[in-house]
């Protein structure tokens, strides 16, 4: 049997809400590639061979702006690749990914890599050695290269069915999240201690007054994404808070807010 | 300042064994390259955008006789780039990477990917689902195609200065080493209650009689890979047990031997 992916027959429904969602305000996707880029200092680069073929290499790297700094020797194929054509893409994956791989977020960052000069170069240099400290044993090696990826083209995927690109504008304006990588213990601790506030704002907020419990999947500056559970099935919603949130010292007042109005209204 | 590769000046110089190392067989490339691809299930594919340029994208695979069976969706980028031009790669971190990320292996598999048919469609398709487990939900999909790699080239990176590459045929002769994964508890065990063992098989055979300690780092199907400290400085050496091993359940039987000859040398 085959199946539309839009059309998934025997998979599970999902319930729609039954009032409006308050505010469904979340990360761009260029703001969702910043998060990701910004999380971790490893990934892979696709590069080309002589002839033309797509050649995938485990990289590290570092951020300028959002921009990955490579720093790679001329000896490694991935290295003279980039010598003779510049076009090239990163891949990278969020850390800490889920047991089920394609749940996770990870992101595509496409464009040039250049050598840069002067006093980019510097700071490219510092970008690179603040994200990956071991490079100070090979950096200042002849055979290295210090590139920059100007990225022209984004790709986001959050998880299943989540996913958006991005422009190299949107992505150049965007900062990464300041709450995403800093909220898992408090993300535990509303699932652990405020159970009763999470499904009071899923029921007056999220769009689901039939809500029987509700669970914190993930709280960035926006809002928070709540699992819900439903007389009519399972289904992801999102509460806004009232306003953004600059650091994970903020989620607190933000949630207090939402359960607050939540049980006045 | 700037230094060339093989001549790193400040960096710390490596002493040179003082007599034979008496079993340095250490796996292949093909067999380094088979086993970091059976350790997990994901890697990053790169394949060719519609103008040619190289696209990394975050993928699931299974092993069919050692070669990546992907799962991928047309309505993805990935997927309309495998339709167009077969020609792909795709690089496999292994799991646990050590802090310092180049340390680590990796390997990259490159080749032209093909939709199998008949029997091997279906080994194909159970070989993925084997390996991802959730794409039972979207593998029947009729928007989803089933590649298998054919791997023709292979490029295996064990960590700082170990790396070499390995043949389409080779890579399909070879199997996954079937101790590295399974030995982080003997290893464990090893540097814990038998330092004096490791340093006297170190001795003995290891090439380093003035060592005065010995870590081992990695046990494979052939032997030990150990860190030696000298009063000449640090280095890293082999003993090769006296026959390889085709399980962890040999592992001890084989070391004791080891330190059983060592003392009696």
């Amino acid at each position: 049997m085959t199946l539309d992916h839009g059309d998934p027959g025997d998979a599970p429904s999902v319930p729609p809400p039954l009032t409006a969602v308050a505010n469904a305000a979340r990360p761009s996707a260029a703001e969702e590639a910043r998060t990701v880029a910004a999380a971790t200092n490893t990934g892979t680069l696709a590069s080309l061979t002589a002839d033309g073929a797509p050649w995938a290499s485990f990289v590290t790297y570092g951020l300028l702006e959002g921009q990955p700094v490579l720093c790679v020797s001329r000896m490694a194929e991935h290295g003279r690749n980039l010598l003779a054509d510049p076009r090239a893409s990163i891949a990278v994956v969020a850390p800490d990914a889920p047991a089920d791989p394609l749940a996770g977020a990870r992101v595509t960052l496409a464009g040039v890599v250049e050598a840069p000069t002067g006093a980019e170069a510097e700071a490219a240099r510092e970008a690179h050695l603040a994200a990956v400290p071991a490079a100070k044993y090979y950096i200042d090696y002849s055979d290295f290269t210090l590139w920059v990826l100007r990225v022209r083209r984004v790709r986001w995927v959050g998880g299943y069915g989540r996913m958006d690109s991005a422009s190299a504008q949107e992505y150049a304006a965007a900062a990464p999240d300041p709450v995403i990588p800093n909220a898992r213990r408090a993300v535990a601790h509303l699932n652990d201690d405020h159970a009763d506030a999470l499904l009071a704002m899923t029921r007056v907020f999220g769009g689901y007054p039939d809500a029987t419990a509700a669970t914190c999947e993930r709280a960035d500056r926006y809002g928070l994404d709540l699992r819900v559970t439903t007389p009519r099935g399972m289904v992801v919603t999102r509460v806004g808070y009232f306003s953004p949130i600059d650091s994970i010292g903020e989620l607190r007042s933000a949630t207090v807010e939402l359960t607050r109005r939540a049980r006045e209204a």
